[in-house]
Parts: C-alpha cells; structure tokens; sequence
C-alpha cells in the first residue's frame, strides 16, 4: 500500500493487482494446467497433485523473479524456473511436466483475466451500491426544483431528482456494457509457442477445454496472443464507467461551490481540511475521482496503440500493457469504490437550490413566458418580446416579472395571474417525472437483492 | 475532398460528413420534429409541411452559417435562424414552429447520429467484405507452412492460413461489437433547453415518440446532453476495428519487408513507387491503415476525456466533441475501405515462405526435437541437450538435424529416420487446422449473402 | 472554410495549411532547389529558371494530385510529376533537373517547416497582443480585491490583478519556448533517398547550403527524415501554449457562472446567444478555446508515438505526421488568435468581486486572524480557537467577526479595532503587489512595439 | 522494488521516487523553510533547529500518512501533523512554526522539484554514456556499408556509422533540451495558501529567497500553484528523450530480425530466453524501451490536459499530476538506463550487412545507375530505361548489372568497368562521412569528461 493508495484506489482492488496476488494467478493457471493434463491423460496424476501443491506465491523467492524479468523479459520464465526446482526436489520426475507445452504468455495472459474477473466483480458491487444510492436520492429529490445550467450560466429549472437520475441512467449502462464485457472478455489464454499448441500434438484442444474448465473461463475458439482487442476492450469499457462517475463528480464538485453551496460532501473529522484554512471543506472524493478521470483516458490511449503487436507475439506493445491495464482497473475501481461510499453521505442543502433560483431576478423563467405568448404571437416576436424585457430587468436590477407586468404587449395576453406561475420553478418542470420513472423502474430491474 | 482524404479515407464516408450532409442531417431533424409535432396535433400540418419542404442544404448560405456559428458557439442557431427565415417568406405563421420546443444540442446530435448510422453501415459493408475475403485467404492457405515469429524473432512454423484465421477471429469480433453498439447508440436526442421539454408541456414524450419513429432512431427513456457515454462508445468500438486493421497492416508490412518478402501489396501501374528510387514498391495501403492505427488512439483519449460534460451542457467538453467523434469515424471507415480494397489482391510468396523456414539451418524445429526427447529423459534435460545442440549448430554453422544426428545422446533415444520428421514444418503444426476450422465456421455465420 | 473553422480556428492561419498554401510550399522548394543546384554549377541558370518559373499552385491540377497521392502514398510524387511535365512543355531537357537529387520526403518536410515559421509568427503576433492586453489588465486590477478560490471552494481574499499576472507570467513563459523552439525547428530537410544525398555526388552540402540560405531556413548537421524531435517540439511546445490558454479560459468561465458573476466575455449582437433562451450570454470563446485545450493534448500524444520512425523512413508513423501536426498548430493557432480578440474587452463586475467577498461571513479572512493569533499563542492552538469560531458562525449564521468579538479569548489577545482590519480583503493581499511588479517588469522587456 | 521495476525501471530513479524518499524531500521543504525563516528573523533560531531535526523520513508512521491523506486530500497534510507533534514533543513553542507560512502544495511542488532535480542528474548521466557509446560506434563504423531501409524496404546503401551518428544528433538535441529545461523547470514553489503569502505579511519574499537559495532551486518570480507548464514541460522534455531511445530500440529490433541479422543485443546467460524455444534469443532492452515508447504519450496527453487547472489551485487535475509525472520519468530514465548498459554490448553482424547488399540482385544501385545515366539523357528516360531493366532482372531473377550489360543502349553510354563502380557499394555512399563528422565535433563538445 503506497502512500496514495488509499486516497485514489480501493484496498481490495489493490490487493488483487498486488505482487503476491499475480504470483498466485500465475500458479493458479500452473497448477490447473497440470491438473488438465493429468485429466486427460497426458501426464501422471501424482506430478500433476505435486506441482499443484507447490504452485503457492509463499513458496517464491520475489526478489529472485524481479531479478529473473529482468532478464529473461517477462516474469513467467523466472517463476516457471522456481516452480520447476521446488518440484524436482520433490519429485524429479514431475519437475519434467511443469508448464508442459505452454507458453509463457499462456501463463501471464490468464493470470490477468483472473485478476480481472475478481477487480470487476469489486467493480459491480459498488456500482451496485451507486445504483441503490442514486436510485434513493432521483426518487427523494423528484420534485425538488433547482437551477439547471448550461455552458456554465443559469439556464432554466430542473429537479435535483432528474439530475440524479441522469447520473443513474449512465451508470445503468455502464453496467451493461461491463456485462457484456465478462462474456467476450474473460477468456482463457493457452495456445503454446505460437499460438498452435503444436508440443501437445493432437492433444491441445482436449487440454485447453479442461484448462477452461478448471479456471471456469470462456474457451476462446483459438489462441488470440497478438489479437489484444478482448484487453483493449477492458480497458475501454472501464474508461467509459470512470468518465460517467468524473462527470457525476465535476458535477458535484460545481454545485459545492461556496457560492453555490448546493451539495457538499459528508464531514468528518479532518475530512477534506486544508493545511492552512481553518474554515475550508474541500470536496475530497471529487477530487480524487475527477483525477481518475483525467488519467485513465490518456492510458487508454496507450492499450489502443498497443493493439499494433507484432506477428505472433508483441515486441514492447505486449510489455507497454502490462502495467497500464492494472492501471486502469485500478484507477476506475477506485473511482467506483470512492463514489459508492461518499455519495451516501451526499449532503443537499435544498434551501440554497432555491434561493439560486432566485438569483437572476426571474431570467431563468424568460422561456416559459416566451413559449406561453408564442402561442399567441409567434416564436420569434415573443422571443424578442421576453429578451428586450430580460434586459431592461437587468439594466434596472428588476425583477423580470415586474418588468413584464408593466409592459402593455405582455399584460394584454397574459393576465397577471397567469404570469406568476410562469415564476414558479416547480410549474416548469416538463417531463422531469416521467423521466426519473423511466430511470427508476430500469434501476429496479438492476438493483442488488 | 481534401489532398490527402483519398490516401486515408473513403469517398462515401466524406460525404457523408461533409459540411453540406451534415447541414441536411440538422435539416432533417428539424423536418422530421415540425412533422412529429403536427402528428400529434402541436403545430398545424400546413406549417410542418412548409417547414419540412425549406429543410434542404442547398436553400441555405454556408458563409452566413460559418460566420454565424462562429458568433453563436454552435451551429444550430444559426442554421435556425436561416430556415425560420426562409419559412417565414411563405408563411409568417408556420416560421413560428421552427424548431419548437427543442433546444441546438437535440439537433445537433441527433444530426451526428444519422450521420453515424450512414457511416457505419459503410464501415459494416467493408468489414463484410475483409471477412469474406479473409475466410478465402485462411482456408486457401490453410496448410501453407510459415515461419511464427514472436519478439520479431522466428520462433516454430505455423501456417499462413492460420495467421489469417487470426486477423479474421479479430474482425469477427470487431463487427460483434458493431452490432451490440448500434443497438445503444443510435439514440435519439430530444430534451430541450435543460433536458426537461419543459417548454412542450405534456407533450414532451409524445412528440419524442413520434420524432424517433420519424427518424427511424431507438427512444432513449432521458435525453442525455451532458452524459456522453454513447458517443465515446462510437469512438472506443470504432477504435478497436482500427486496431485490428492497424495490427494487420503491421503483419502485412512485416511480411513484406525485402529480406523477408513472403507477401506484397498487389501492384499496379505507379502504385507505392517511389520519386527517386526506380526498384522500390512501397507497402501503400499498410502505411495509410498503419497510421489511422496510431491516430485514432489519441483522439478517443480526447472523447474520453470530454465525457466529463459540465453540469446540464457542457462547455467546451461538448464543443471539443465535433470534429473529433467524425476524425475517428473517417479515418476508422478509411481503414476498412482501404484494407478491404487492397487485401483480395495480396500477393502470397508461398515458395519464400517456404526457404524462410531455412533460414536458421533448423533451429526453429528445436522445439519439437525439444519435446520429443522431453518424454523420454524429462524437459529440463531435454531443454539442455537440444540448447547446447543450437549453439553448436550456430558456431558451425552447420543445420542442427546434422549436429543432432552426431550426437549419440540424442540419436540413441531417436533414430535418424524419426528425427527427419521433425524437422517437417508439416509435421509440427498442432492444431492451427482446427483453430482455422472453427474461425471459418464463425465467419460462415456472418458471411454477406 | 469549414463549418466550425471561424469558431475553432483563425483565418490566415487556416489560410498557411490550405491545400494550395501546401502546394506552394512544395513548390517553393523545388524552385530554391532548382535555384541553389544552378548556383553552384550543377545545373543549367535557364533550366532552374524554368523550373521555377512553372513553380506556382494555380498551374496545378489539384484532382490530380489527390488522386496520385492516393496510389503513390505521398503528395510530393504526382506534385513532381505535374512540375515535371509543365517543364518539359516549354523545355525538355530542364525537366530532367526537377527534383534533382531530393527525395519526396525533402520537399514535403521542407514545405510543412515554411508552413510553421508562417504560422507561428501569428501565434507570437497574437501572445504579444496577449501580454499587452493582460499587462494593461493587471495593472487596472492591481488593488482590485477578489475571492482566491483552491479546490473550487472560496479561500482568501487575492486581488485580480494578480490573477491576470499569473496568466500574464505563463504566456512571458510560452514565448520564451516558442524563441527556443524556432532556433531548434525550422530547418532545412535535405537527404535524398536515404539521407546521405548519394545521387548529388560531393556537391550534396553546397546545395544543401545554397537551398538554406535560399529559403533563409538553417542548415542542419545532417538531415533527419526519421528523427522526429523537431516535429514533435514544435508540438508540445504548442501544446503548452495552447493549455495556458485554455487555463485562462477555464478560469473566466468560473468567474462568469450566474452565480459569481465576476467576468463576462464582451458584449455583441447574437454574441452567444441561446437558441431558446432569449437571457443567456454564453461564454462562447471559453468554450471555444477549451475544446482546443481538450483536443490538442490527445494529437500530441500521436506526434510523440509517432517518434518511433523505422529505419530510414517511417511506414505509417510519418504519414500519421501529416495531418496531425498541421491540426496541433491550427488548434493552438486558433486558440491564441481567439483570446487575443476577446480578452481586450473581457468585462471586470468589480462590484460583484467585492460583494463575493462577503458570502461567507467573514470565513475566508480565518487566516489572517489565525496568523495574528498565532503569533501570540501558537499556531495550532489559534487554528483551534479559530475553527471552532468558524464552526460556530456557520451554526449561527453569524459573522465571523461578531463571533470572535464575543469570544473572550481572542478579544484579550486582539482588540476589537484590530480585529476589524484582519476582515479587510484589502488588508491581507501579502506580496501580491510585488509579484504583480515583477511579473510586468518582464512583459515590458517582451512587449510589442 | 516491484516485479517489473527492473525490467522497465532503473534502481537509482525508483529510489528517488519511493516514498520514503518522497517523504524526505517534503520535510526537506519544511527544514528549509524554517532556516529560512530564522534566518531572517521571524521564527526563532533553536525552533528551526529542533524542526529541523525531526524532518528525518524514519521518524515518520507511514501508515498513518496514508491513512491521513485520503482523509485530507493530500500528503502533507499529515506530514505536517505528525511533524509538528514530532516537534512539541522536545519543544511546544517550536511546534507553532512547524510549516509556517506556507501551504501544502508549496512543500508538494517544491519537493517534486527535488526529486526531478535528482532522477533529471540520472537521466543526464546516463545519456552522457550513450553519447560516449554512440560516438565511438558511429567511428568504428564510419565505413561499414549498410542497407538503408525506407517504408521497410530496401532502398539504397548507407553505413552504419551514419545510422548510428543519426541516433546521436538526436540525443544530443535532447540533452539541450533538458539543459534549457533545468533553468526552467527547477524553480520553487512558495505562495502560501493562494499564492500572495499573505500570511507572512511583508516577508514572504525574503523568505522565498533564503528558502529558494537553502533549496539550490531558482527563485520564480511569482508562484506558480495552478500554471503547470513548467512540470507539463518537464513531461514532455521527457518524452521527446523517451521517443528517441525507442526509435533506436526499433531500429535495432529491426536490424535483429532472424532474417536481416544485422544487429544483436549483447548475449549473456539466460538473457532473453524463451520459456519453450531454445534457440531464441530475444531482443530484451528494445522490449523495454519500446514499451516505455508505447507509454510516456499517453501519460503526457494526461500531463498537457491537466494544465487546466481551476482557479487558484486545481481540483483533480492537480492530483492527477502526482503519480503521472513521476511515472513519465521513472520510465524515460528506465529506458535511458537500459540503453546506457546495452549498447555498449551491441553486436554488429558487418558481414551479414555485407550480404544483405546483396539481397535484390543488385537493384538497390539501380538510383546509382539512374543518376549516372540522367546526366547524358535526362531523368525522366533515364529512369524509365532502368526500370525496365529492373523489372527484366525481377522476371528473370537476374542481377541487374548483367541485364543493364546486354543493354545496348545503356552500355552505349557507360563502359562495363564504369557500370561496375555503380554496384560497389562503398562508390555510392554521398555525404554520409561528412555528416558523421559534423554529428561527432558536436559530440565531442559534449562529451563526458
């Protein structure tokens, strides 16, 4: 655990992508390996049970393996070397059938897709959790009337429900592009050499399919070495659910504000202090998940570029992917991780919602009086109706109805009455409802049991 | 058409983003929501008719919407203006239904999304076509022995067909993915000013309706301004065909390099000839799909990016979206266009395939002699005895089966006539038959009629 | 003129990467090679003056060339083709010296490096109208108090001419590279077919020197077709340039929200305008110049992978050059062209600066009173005392200042006169003022004539 | 130390940016500036002394730095904390003035600064070594011809000398880029908590002068906290050195392809090994490199985008920067390490360069001959009459000196003893010794001492 693990990933998922934990993957597929061969007759069940029993992480040297990637190019060969003596001093005989007819990339490859199976499963907890929070908060907030903005200026009224929900529809996909991904994805390597199985002669089909048994992978239709999409793939799905949770958390790092003041994040003691601002609370989770969001996109760029591998094994594109597609699990699980556990505590201060509606002196109202006198006089003569009496609300700090109120075109269609509840934010809402519904009743389908 | 647009892209897929469709893509809309809006009794059918009959390109002045967009920040307005204006010297009445209720965002990228849903059916069409004329390839060559090479080094045969049964299991999956996004992202966007359709009352959701049916795009159950996954997902998807076009385009020029010259491009009169060097035809089609692969990387790390979308609209997130989302898809439908167009005419050099298999004096049959012996005295030994064998053979310069044959360790255990089979590129290809087998049973399944 | 190139982009700099402005610059170089390879004696004076006399884009055939740079994979083939046939209408034996000795990769180098130097003097034409504007700005700002905020929460009082200083000094930076950078960049790429001008015998440097001083570009040491530094400096040196920019950008459109309403972009007809809302006033070239800020990034990344050249001319990673360094200069270009037009009539709400100052009750002046407590009793006792006043006042709703006057800790320490100097912004502005004088003293030293 | 640091990374640069190390250089800052501070009078002279003396790293409790920073947001808080109860413990007056003035990103960014200005002196090392290398390389092989490869064919011949003296201009402008980079780059980061060291009142500037000159760093002359450019630069200085090696790594792994031969990297027991292929020895450093290559891009587009950082310090996209930036140049000064310690050992095949001359039957002379011919009879014929000729000795797998031989209308105007100076491959060599030369006087300027 390094020193910012914890402020921009999750332990477990770490814990996965730990050194100790590929070394266990690594023997994992070592171990089923032998198992399979054994299975299907290819080599003795008793070498098989001896070289499972030495496949553990605890039994390796680490600093050995270091040295040994360094210079063999990649960390099976130094393993499959260590794994090989602890067995031949056991048993000479089997020592023979470590790693039998695989290759190194077999071994690594597979390693990952055990890492990834478990990092994703982590992954859908917390979006599960995100899902049942969101869900909570769209459904609490559907009718609490707040400012929307666009480019940044006050627009017009929304609900914070109807943001919420936005927020949980995105995330409903990404969990079924995630879904989709587990089946294409979580794959099994194994192909030999070149990606032919041709050291096990006719036999590398039958041991492939016990492998894939065994590790309860997809058996891929053949090897797939230097064709990378099924990693890239990863890399991109994942990239797509951290985008949805930065933009969740850009948005609630802008409506946190101080002048704004509509969300903050939950307190607690030290939580988001400053070294030197006694009365600052800075929106921590936001900050760490808006950092993810800047990262994984640029590391994505690099699985991309690494799709070119050369031939039959990948020179430098291989070994660009081995660190950066951890990386990336990382960075969006504990992006996810950190969402899921902050936006409970969302703290929603519905009094300054509606005190921000105020601030414009009724401008962000301009477009449902435009669209009530188009009815009447057309669009483009209401709009330059509603923007001459914007302005002078503006230029005389007024409020807007007051302006229209006054003026004669206005007052003669729309009758006083009529007019203010065109100034009620919670009169102009559309189809805000129906929408959150929409979302909701999907969210139901999804939701954790 | 641009000095370089024919080198990286396709003549259909400019079209259909250039700036004149692109115009009859917001026409469209635009046409399509008066239609909708008559349909379900908003606007009268007289006004949508005239509305619809002025939303065609070649009615608007592309200077007036250039400067317009520049003053505006988008194109829509615009576009807008012009076409109320050209509607209102019909029928001052109907000028006021343009565009009603909707907001530029709905337009524009409901726009993008028929521009897509063109552009890729193009980009389906030619992956079509590599995969039937892949199918071809793999199973003509399926029992062409080729040098593997893995870290650009000759590692064991395999056969030529199994080298392209593994670009087509690629682009197999590539078009699976096609399928799957289609589905979510052509998608409907019709929200209004902030998402709500407040300005359509209750009429929001039925006029959406009757737009997406119009327009023959899925409802989606929200609009979704400000969360951009759908269109990231364009770019990823798209990202991981170019990969994979870009990883063949590798293989091809590897392959094709002069010392190993087992392909070439096909030729033609002028093709890939070189300004001052009369001997040289340069791998075209490889450089231009090549350097598509190692642009398009960068540009999704852009759309990524810029999913993280300000609050209700985006500000400059958005913006930063427009050309890039169509570079991807031009230079990823380039790609495929070219590749499709080029690979039925590569030329296959069977018989250098073949003396490439000598080149290293049958070092590259180690590993079956290797295995051979590994079940009779264990593969460590056998790893040994045949490693020492190599390095003799290289010092000597002498063909390893002759240095074998001279060892008595070795020749004890395998007699010469045995050994002969070894070194059989034939005779050592695992199952590459049965991977090719089911990759064309695959592709069978997606074959164009 | 596209679409978006007046919203993105500038016009005279779309103007230097225009196909024709490419075509002339190619066949700039033909001429000054025809020129310098006359001037030492290697060619006829009448065929160089032909030659160059036929050296103009209008003589082309563009179609053509589009088409041949599609079969031969470069524009500067069919370019020379055309050159050469224009020669040998008028004389025969001139148009055997075209393109004597040069290799397409010398012209097309040597074009896009006459591109940069055109192009970059307006990006430094536009940074000097930058620092002016901002130096004027910082100066009129200099007392001008205003709410620093970190972690997009309101901290303590700043003044904005600081703000611009800070602006001000990373644009005084951005020249500083671009002077380094175009000693380093523009120069001569003059090798032949593999770099070592074979076909010109010993007259290789005279030429190269004549050609340079021809096209007052320097003379490098050698030529670098495949290293690619240059290219990619010019790159990334933009891309600084271009994410100052968009820092700037970023920050007026925080102060420009609704609800702080500290800037706004200038004023103008239609000026960011809303298609629906007749109040908005978008911040059009914020968003403008924060697209750029999101898309350069990703195009450098390609520039910088695309460093990897093979050999002794790239296969694809050149050709992925061609386009994206062209897009990197016209983003940036764009960019800097846009601030420098709107920045001079940026609009300063002084008066919403100082009232900003007050929204949180005195809160963001805790430092101050903390730091004068602290003197007295330690700093961590008076950020305790402090915060809990913080804590109170917020509880209460209260000043922070009528807090502290009632608590009789502070009181003793700090008499109530004093204390009301510690909540004067204008009172705790340190070494602004100082770093304000340093900063313009170095713009002074830079400014235009 | 993790499993692939060794094969990516250099021990030295992960020791400067360990934590531990990280740790150091943070309470570094804060003994420094309290010196600074006593030294001119604010704090006392034995409080400096005792904080001082607990700014030792193993006093520390990491767990609860990491603990604190997820908490606070950032690492120095907790630092700080813990240094200050460290420091009360033997002195509670002292304890006061434990970071005094100063806010966290001042020691963040200032230590970052130290550790650049270490892993920087490593990095500069180590290039020295490849200037030293490459200079003696491009001596030795001033002579030994070559083929030149351009689009991954066969071109014309060059030495290997000049292949490697093109490797070396390029170093040498990337290390006058770092030396223009140090003066930039190198700077301090004093500003208190936004910017105006408002806390210090009228010292702050004689504070960062005494800190800065205690530090060795340069004294800026304003803060920096939210403009990036100089640690973006850092990055991208970076990354045009990383982009250097892995164009030599490409280079070499395509000079190492079995079947060109013409490089290797040095052998050494079990140096890339193949876990099943006895035979194989694969090219490991041109691995790493290129996938450092692959790499740094993507990590500086992260770089570049977060330079849009908010206001007056950034929320996310200053995180982002914590561990892209160190990563950048943990894997630049890998790559430079590992080419440092291979090269060196570069084996260079000079008879199989000798051979490979040989390779297309005598076509790579045909511009040789070409140019010889133009000079009698103009380019254009004179290049149709030799690709004529080539295409015959293709057809007829004939070497083209004896199809041009039987050409009557060639051997009219060259004598055969003529055309055989054209196909020596030592005649047809240009400039390429002067510009080795001119690339070695600059080396020499350079050279280590």
């Amino acid at each position: 655990m390094n020193l910012l693990d914890k402020l921009f990933r999750s332990e477990q998922i770490e814990h996965v992508f730990s050194d100790s934990e590929y070394l266990e993957s690594l023997l994992h597929f070592e171990a089923a390996l032998a198992r399979a061969e054994a299975e299907i007759g290819l080599i003795y069940e008793p070498a098989a049970r001896t070289i499972a029993s030495k496949c553990q992480a605890r039994l390796f040297d680490q600093k050995a393996i270091t040295d040994g990637a360094a210079l063999a190019g990649n960390i099976a060969i130094p393993v499959v070397r260590q794994l090989t003596a602890l067995v031949a001093k056991e048993n000479e005989e089997a020592a023979h059938f470590v790693h039998w007819g695989a290759t190194s990339q077999d071994a690594m490859d597979t390693a990952v897709v055990l890492q990834l199976r478990r990092a994703i499963e982590f992954i859908e907890r917390d979006l599960g959790t995100l899902v049942d929070t969101l869900a909570a908060l769209a459904e609490t907030h559907r009718n609490t009337p707040v400012v929307a903005r666009t480019w940044m200026q006050q627009a017009l009224p929304t609900t914070f429900g109807f943001i919420v929900a936005g927020w949980l529809d995105a995330i409903l996909r990404d969990r079924l592009r995630l879904d989709e991904l587990r089946a294409r994805a979580l794959t099994l390597q194994f192909g030999g050499a070149v990606g032919t199985l041709a050291a096990l002669g006719d036999d590398g089909p039958a041991v492939a399919k016990a492998l894939a048994e065994d590790l309860r992978l997809k058996l891929p239709v053949a090897p797939w070495h230097s064709h990378r999409d099924r990693f890239a793939e990863v890399a991109t799905t994942l990239a797509l659910s951290c985008g949805t949770l930065a933009k969740i958390a850009s948005d609630i790092s802008l409506h946190a504000q101080t002048e704004i003041g509509e969300l903050s994040e939950p307190s607690a003691e030290g939580r988001g202090s400053s070294s030197t601002l006694p009365h600052k609370r800075n929106p921590l989770t936001c900050a760490s998940v808006l950092a993810s969001g800047r990262r994984v996109p640029g590391l994505v760029s690099t699985m991309l570029s690494c799709m070119v591998q050369e031939q039959q094994r990948g020179l430098g594109t291989w070994h660009a992917e081995w660190e950066t597609l951890p990386d990336i699990v990382r960075l969006t699980g504990g992006a996810t991780f950190h969402m899921a556990r902050m936006l409970p505590g969302l703290v929603v201060h519905t009094e300054r919602m509606k005190q921000n509606l105020d601030t414009t002196n009724g401008l962000i109202f301009a477009e449902a009086v435009t669209f009530a006198l188009a009815r009447q006089i057309g669009k483009a003569q209401a709009h330059r109706l509603v923007e001459t009496a914007c302005k002078n609300a503006v230029a005389q700090k007024r409020h807007l109805k007051s302006v229209l109120e006054e003026d004669s075109s206005v007052s003669s269609l729309i009758p006083g009455a009529q007019l203010t509840t065109f100034f009620d934010a919670t009169k102009y809402l559309g189809s805000s409802g129906l929408f959150i519904d929409n979302i909701l009743s999907i969210a139901k389908g999804h939701s954790t049991p």
